[in-house]
């Protein structure tokens, strides 16, 4: 199977499943030359941002080499909003949040008067913007909090099953990035753990990252709300509080990395500011390490942004990059594709 | 290999190892009869208590069984202090502070008229007892906060190779529950993930879960301080802060595994009332469940204590054991030994 067949005639399921197995089966059954053919990034074009990632894994996986690292220190962190999935126009779970909002408001009916509330409803986003990360907070907690955790986890399953990108008309989960997909399962395959370390809500990834990056729930950090354990009716459940608890953005990073895992990652995946001290934590310990950005340089097939933008501004991790050799992947001239084919 | 050879004449290590390898090394070789008579939890006696825990596992790993838990979702979680290592006459991260007040006390004269350091240095336990929970955090603070991340582990692996029990003149990661570590394995063998979910600090049992549990560092849940994320002269680092961030005791405990885990547990394994709601969470959910209490009943090989105890009180949990059908151990009469042998 080339490269070729394998980007362009088959679904993101089975290359995932194709990606992981492909050493196991292939392995004892062919030899080395023929191994060595079946490239595990195939979506992505050869060049110095392929090299750089083939080379690291090289380095850190080869038995009695310098710069070999045991399987169980092989952490490898990503963040989520524009580094595995689309974050434009709007971070996805802020539309959620205004359609939450949307949904809730005939309960509501003082909204249709109060700010943050009135701007949501009416669409208006320049208001919303206006209102700053405080309004922003409001409307998260109004529609993240005052549920059981069961309870919000199934109305993100719901939302997540029937909302479509006005752009794109697909599933947002589908509006993921299949280089990501396929070097998610290229590290596992080299005996990585692949975590996600994210700004966004840790509950609102757990529901589908499994699924659709092969990250279990335990792998997921992310900015969460306090929740609180109460038995109602002899049931014990756990209640999710309009009360920020940890926001894993930017110097959190770190902290969540070292809260959550409690191991330092031997590579890390970003595409903004927000990541910048995940980077600098990972890569600034001396090693061989792996710190890379993805630039979003491709407004036809995706989106093109860096230093002005609501979300995901890339300004000060991208003059960092050079002098820290961390690789910034172009979307346009390093992937071959963006999104995974739609399932058939 | 008979179980008595095997709890008898092996280092717990080799135990651990064998333990969890004898289904692969033997799975295919050996016919169903003989595979039987391999007997993974050697230092438990037969009785209803040992057939509690094969029969949950046995039921919940049966293919195609009505009470089959697919391998991801066994989730298995453990309290520390009491559970698996000996939390008597006092905390081990008590000792660990006091001696650290100690050590610390000449940069801190202030220390000599100040409570509770004052108690602490002189040994006044029960000053310091009167000077209750708020005391205690002064001292965990003094003795665990105002380094970085690495500096903490750094004593605390350093302190946990010198210090011995002063009954049992050996040190602390020593005695641990030679039981339970067969217990560990058993599920690990089985599919399970192992998880410690501890009221004690998390960076204070990451540095040797793995060596003595087989237990990660990502899957260690605990109390933690909060930290800050900083550069200093050019180096990233994790500073320590005097204050708290997450208390994970009592109703606590479902609270940190949603927040870490993100999966309920299918099963849980504690010693006090610190675990009630821990035990709650996991066994009211529906399906078939393994809650289990150890009950500290055997003062001469190790202790004997319930409900009048400072350390590890053991009261309404009870209680809730009989109508909750959670199955409590009775060190004295379910354990062949408490402690594994020294290591040659």
């Amino acid at each position: 199977m080339t490269s070729t067949q394998l980007s362009s005639g088959i679904s993101r399921r089975f290359l995932l499943m194709t990606a992981t197995a492909l050493p196991i089966l292939l392995g004892p059954a062919l030899p080395i030359s023929l191994r060595a053919q079946t490239d595990p990034l195939p979506s992505w074009n050869d060049g110095a941002t392929k090299q750089a990632i083939v080379t690291f894994v090289a380095r850190v996986t080869q038995q009695g080499g310098p710069d070999f690292v045991p399987p169980a220190e092989r952490i490898a962190t990503f963040d989520n909003d524009g580094t595995l999935w689309c974050e434009h126009p709007m971070y996805v779970q802020l539309v959620f949040a205004l359609d939450r909002v949307k949904a809730m408001a005939p309960l509501h009916p003082e909204w249709k008067t109060t700010q943050p509330f009135k701007a949501a409803l009416e669409g208006d986003m320049k208001t919303l913007a206006a209102s700053g990360e405080r309004g922003l907070v409001e409307l998260i907690m109004a529609s993240h909090a005052g549920m059981t955790a069961e309870e919000f986890t199934k109305i993100v399953t719901d939302w997540l099953a029937t909302a479509r990108d006005p752009r794109f008309k697909r599933p947002y989960t589908e509006l993921v990035y299949q280089p990501m997909l396929e070097l998610l399962a290229y590290l596992r395959a080299n005996g990585f753990k692949t975590f996600i370390v994210s700004g966004g809500g840790i509950e609102f990834m757990r529901p589908w990252t499994e699924r659709v990056y092969g990250i279990p729930p335990e792998q997921v950090v992310g900015s969460s709300i306090k929740t609180k354990f109460q038995m109602r009716d002899g049931r014990p459940e756990l209640f999710r509080l309009a009360e920020m608890n940890f926001v894993d953005d930017r110097a959190g990073k770190p902290v969540g990395i070292n809260e959550y895992i409690g191991r330092r990652p031997i590579a890390a995946f970003g595409n903004s500011d927000g990541d910048l001290e995940m980077l600098q934590w990972t890569t600034m310990s001396g090693g061989v390490r792996l710190g890379l950005i993805v630039h979003h340089t491709d407004a036809e097939r995706e989106y093109a942004y860096d230093r002005n933008t609501d979300f995901g501004r890339l300004d000060v991790a991208l003059d960092a990059a050079a002098p820290n050799k961390w690789t910034v992947v172009s979307m346009k001239t390093d992937w071959k594709v963006i999104f995974p084919r739609s399932p058939a």
